[in-house]
């Protein structure tokens, strides 16, 4: 399968051959975590908490179950997520009195307690975060990592004195946000949903945005700023320095295993995955190249090396398989391990060893004397080439227009008015979203692509994975 | 509250003072973990995977929900478990086809999926583990860590070629346990439990059994022989080099949060806390003594001193606050932080620092120079006495008796012919639960406290908290 010619085939057989995820679980859209891929999702689950943990946020784990009252009590998030939860009715052989239902999302589940955590000025701001699964009845079809209905999920959840501290929280998850995606060589775009696309309760969402290479958009987050409106109902008040009663101003940041499948998406190509060395199980894998009356040697030789890579602080494998290393090269490279360093008898007598790019290819020796330096310096050129290379095709499939005819399959740049009247036209017209307007300026001049007047503010538009 | 007044008060008490988890979510039994034991909880965990890894099992996640027709397959099991499960009737407003039950354990999760991996023989020994969130309606009365309904727990599962092979596997997680509850300084034994008490579906079930002070014994996790008896139903068969299709032996180990209780149980004191070393997230605190005139060399040097025992691979915290030294040595004696430091002027000009044992209060002097080394070992002194006192704690709770009259609040020991008839009649005349029989032989000689037949074979006997 061509990652060029069928994206979304590409996709799914990439994930089953790489065995990132068992998909046979006998709930739809409920899949088993496999060793390989839970090892990716919990790489990324530790860079979250080092930055988080690194930020003053605490780690905390809420229960699971939210009573049908307190969830209730936000009525626009309700409205929201009532036809999407799974409902626990009954606890053994008893129907229960008050229904529970499984996290969507921990607001409710939190609040309340929030509500007994701050009372004073002292106890703000409240910087928690914790990583759980949560659950969503999808109707749309699932797919692996990007749709499904139990989701490993990241959850920061914020409490600020007044509205300046929590536009301060927004600008820190930003900074966190930037170094993460970094780290995951992912390119993102921040944008601010629309009034009518917010998240349900906030004052307003932005989302965190990449594009896939069918040209669909994949959101791999968002960050609310909620203002009171949480606070309000779920009473979490704390007294001022000047004695008064206020309510807390309330930020969250979301993120899920939807960064797996950007990871996978992105980077992979049609020999299997390309994982940033981040995220890799395995950054290096040492393969001896046997020949006949030198096996011995090259073995030792090969351990040797490998040892003193993984010494250097670099994740490594030694494949001492009995295979002929063309098989395993299909293997690493279908595993998207970043480098592969090989060593044979030639190489041993030159005093190099030749390191092999996932990610371009390329071939290149080093010093033997000095190859846990070069796979060090290859791995972080690896890094910085894949986030460069990911960026400038995202850069590529954003096409400004200035009329809604003909529009090609692509992250369609448009100005627009503000208006929710043009908002729903642009979106009717191409039935396509608007996924959003930059939250950073981006130096826009143009007109309306409706109304027809002056505008600073462009819309991106698309149809979303 | 005083521990040997009221053990049940005081640890009540001091799991609320400490802030180690919220009680006052609105569904009872399910609790908030703070950040505080969120932390303990996870070092655990860590130490957890630490020692799985080690050895060759390999880390999954399963799906929370279980379909019903999934979850009745093995008899035995369901039987055991259908009164104390929580079912989800509804997705959104759609009554589900299948109801899907939230898993009190994952044996009905993961082996359809197993019979998928194994295939042959040299798909085996699979050795998997996970840690995740389980889910019992207890209708006796809740405890923080100790008897809860949404319960964080680790389970181990291991297929193997035959009953043999599985035994190992038991062994390695009799091996396992010992390093792991060497960390923890948790004494236990283990304990064959009876025909009539073993795990739903199991062949045997040996619990893991430790000893509260109120002389009731605490059960921290099991580790069970399946032999064959999931496997025929799940269909979990591989084929032999022989090209035989046979049945495999499986084995799980799990603990879970109940590890937590315990630490706080066995090593608090009516100060608060008392943390080993491998499970605290402070492991030693640095408290300037700040005098007149001196204010800013005392803090100046704490500093240095605090980030040099960090340097060397401590986990330090300097406490800074603007507190006098007795507020905060009440603060870090209720969070059971192993190790205080104190350093003031005097200390300076000697060119020592005062080591404070939380277990035992003692102070003694350190050479400035080598504080980070002194610090290690007295934190490694404290551990190793940490599980000697508690080892000798339980094995004076430990009664023989050779009649069931009159019997104190311990934890019994008493000859047992191994007939179930006798076995009823012990647990009818004490009114209490025999736990089991010991897993190591411990040369044993005495008559059956019932039936007066000659034994080898003591049976433990005990009021299970």
């Amino acid at each position: 399968m061509k990652k060029a010619e069928d994206f979304s085939e590409w996709y799914n057989d990439i994930v089953e051959k790489a065995n990132l995820t068992d998909k046979r679980y006998p709930v739809k859209g409920m899949n088993v975590w496999t060793p390989y891929g839970w090892k990716i999702m919990r790489a990324i689950d530790t860079n979250i908490r080092e930055e988080f943990d690194a930020t003053s946020h605490d780690e905390v784990c809420f229960p699971l179950l939210i009573p049908e009252d307190q969830f209730a009590k936000e009525k626009e998030h309700i409205k929201g997520f009532d036809t999407e939860v799974f409902w626990v009715t009954h606890a053994g052989l008893t129907p229960l009195d008050v229904r529970l239902l499984l996290r969507p999302t921990s607001e409710t589940a939190m609040y309340p307690i929030f509500s007994l955590w701050v009372r004073s000025h002292a106890d703000l701001p409240l910087k928690t975060y914790q990583i759980v699964n949560t659950f969503r009845y999808e109707t749309k079809q699932t797919r692996a990592f990007i749709r499904v209905r139990e989701i490993h999920f990241f959850e920061s959840h914020t409490c600020h004195a007044d509205f300046e501290d929590a536009e301060r929280q927004v600008r820190e998850d930003y900074e966190i946000l930037e170094r993460l995606a970094k780290r995951w060589c992912i390119p993102y775009k921040l944008l601010k949903r629309t009034d009518w696309d917010k998240f349900p309760g906030a004052a307003y969402t932005v989302g965190i945005d990449t594009v896939l290479p069918n040209g669909r958009t994949l959101q791999l987050g968002s960050i609310h700023q909620y203002m009171d409106n949480f606070s309000k109902p779920y009473e979490i008040k704390y007294e001022g320095e000047d004695g008064q009663h206020r309510y807390a101003h309330q930020t969250t940041f979301g993120m899920s295993e939807r960064l797996v499948g950007a990871i996978v998406a992105i980077h992979g190509d049609d020999k299997g995955l390309v994982l940033p060395p981040e995220v890799a199980t395995m950054q290096a894998v040492v393969i001896p190249v046997l020949a006949k009356g030198a096996t011995e040697a090259v073995s030792q030789a090969a351990r040797e090396l490998a040892e003193e890579i993984r010494q250097a602080g670099i994740r490594t494998h030694l494949d001492e398989r009995d295979l002929r290393p063309g098989a395993k090269y299909y293997d690493w490279e279908l595993k998207g391990v970043p480098l592969r360093v090989e060593l044979g008898i030639r190489d041993m007598e030159k005093g190099v060893v030749t390191l092999v790019r996932r990610d371009t290819g390329e071939k290149s020796l080093a010093h033997r004397k000095d190859a846990a330096g070069a796979v060090k310096d290859m791995l972080d050129k690896i890094a910085a080439d894949l986030l460069t290379n990911a960026g400038s095709i995202m850069d590529a499939s954003i096409v400004t227009v200035d009329s809604l005819d003909d529009l090609p399959d692509k992250f369609i740049r448009a100005g627009w008015c503000g208006t929710e009247e043009c908002g729903h036209r642009i979106e009717d017209r191409t039935e396509r979203n608007i996924i959003g307007t930059p939250v950073e300026g981006e130096g826009f001049k143009g007109m309306c692509v409706v109304c027809g007047k002056p505008t600073t503010t462009p819309v991106y538009i698309a149809r979303a994975m």
